[in-house]
């Protein structure tokens, strides 16, 4: 369940409702990482949120190097989670604190397992295998826009982006399909998310929209612009999506509704 | 010959230089068009750099009101002209005081003989039939996110924007398409210009580039969002060709290299 960022934390809470709600409401037990986060509190600030849902089993899990992502004490109250929600920060101290430790391993396994897996900002690019790292915004494509790094890969086969339209970052994520159209391109709006169950379909809820780039069938030259020089394309596909529309990432198309 | 605004005055000129090729070169006879500016100084500033290319048929024709639009004695100049250039400002001012008269039917017939019509930024929007008139930028389509009035018409099935990604207009473009997409939405970039032939082949020219909005198969939610709402769609067909490329506007297909 990635979410663009700056979700709604005070009025409705639509965003951060489903995920507990998705994770089983008041019978839910759900573990906090704030592991991206470089600040103290964040952590019990989604702690107290979702303890005002009616969750009383919350915890806030503090990894903050390697040696803490390896301590299987320290995960042991992980290993029952049946909601794991990444913070927002720097996806780098994600990866790089975390990429190939056991608590990685946890998340996924837990994922398999059912239990719902959300991210906001940082926490969102960092589910999927392709993980966007560093980018400039811009409307427009140049192949050297943004960069990628590898994520947890719990969402295979796609880019996530978020902040997405509120910072105007079509033109990198456009360029990132460029790179290899066989990843399909999502952008998260702020204060929306993706709900993508295992069964490939995406959920849109909250405030604002998704954004779908395929590039099944597309042209580009990206292979022969440098860094600094605009791409061209052609024949993208795109789609923005607001709140309640459901999309089915296999097949790369809008679901009736 | 629709341009996207701040087209470069002082260095190759490359779109400036190619419509004086493409109005004659040195045997060119070329009228400026100020109508837009609200600058007394607009028109000479053309003239001179028209001259400095080498035309010594460069004549600046003011149009202030209606009354000077249906003046025939003052159109006499440009009834020969092999090149008509009508400068930035605002398109209301070319609508309001040149539509229906003498000047937009002279436009017309001499576009039909083959001189070529340029227009700058809001000089651009005027070339369609149905021009972008008042909106606001943003990646984000809302209904109410810019509106349409009648342009010269030179251009049909198009909707023509301009200042296109240096101002983040393509959410304003997506809806605009979403409310008919019978119409194309060519979005035109600063210092660019989409060069569009009477067989309908748009080439691209200049140091960014043009986007092309198809939404021939489209789904959008448009009919049911209000004016302030965000719109949905999908299979949108996008394109962004830089200088050189060549798009058929009849079949709506990128032309091979």
């Amino acid at each position: 369940m990635p979410i663009g960022g700056a979700e709604d934390r005070e009025g409705e809470k639509v965003v951060l409702r489903r995920f507990f709600e998705l994770a089983g409401g008041s019978s839910s037990r759900i573990a906090v990482m704030p592991t991206a986060s470089m600040l103290e509190t964040t952590g019990q600030f989604y702690k107290q949120i979702f303890e005002e849902m009616g969750s009383s089993h919350v915890d806030v899990i503090r990894i903050d190097t390697r040696k803490h992502a390896n301590d299987a004490a320290r995960l042991e109250w992980a290993r029952e989670a049946t909601g794991i929600f990444l913070t927002g920060g720097n996806q780098l101290r994600l990866s790089v604190m975390i990429g190939g430790t056991l608590l990685e391993n946890l998340v996924t396994e837990r994922s398999q397992a059912g239990a719902v897996v959300a991210g906001t900002s940082a926490g969102a690019s960092i589910l999927s295998d392709h993980m966007v790292a560093r980018g400039a915004g811009g409307s427009i494509p140049k192949a050297g826009s943004a960069h990628l790094k590898a994520g947890f890969g719990l969402i295979s086969g796609v880019i996530l982006d978020q902040h997405f339209r509120q910072r105007n970052r079509l033109g990198r994520l456009l360029a990132l399909v460029a790179s290899n159209p066989r990843l399909l391109g999502i952008g998260v709006d702020e204060d929306t998310a993706a709900i993508i169950g295992s069964d490939g379909i995406l959920e849109v809820v909250g405030n604002h929209g998704v954004t779908i780039v395929d590039g099944s069938d597309m042209f580009s030259d990206f292979y022969r612009v440098p860094n600094y020089g605009e791409v061209s394309l052609a024949n993208v596909k795109l789609a923005m999506l607001t709140s309640g529309l459901r999309y089915d990432l296999n097949a790369r198309v809008l679901l009736p509704e």
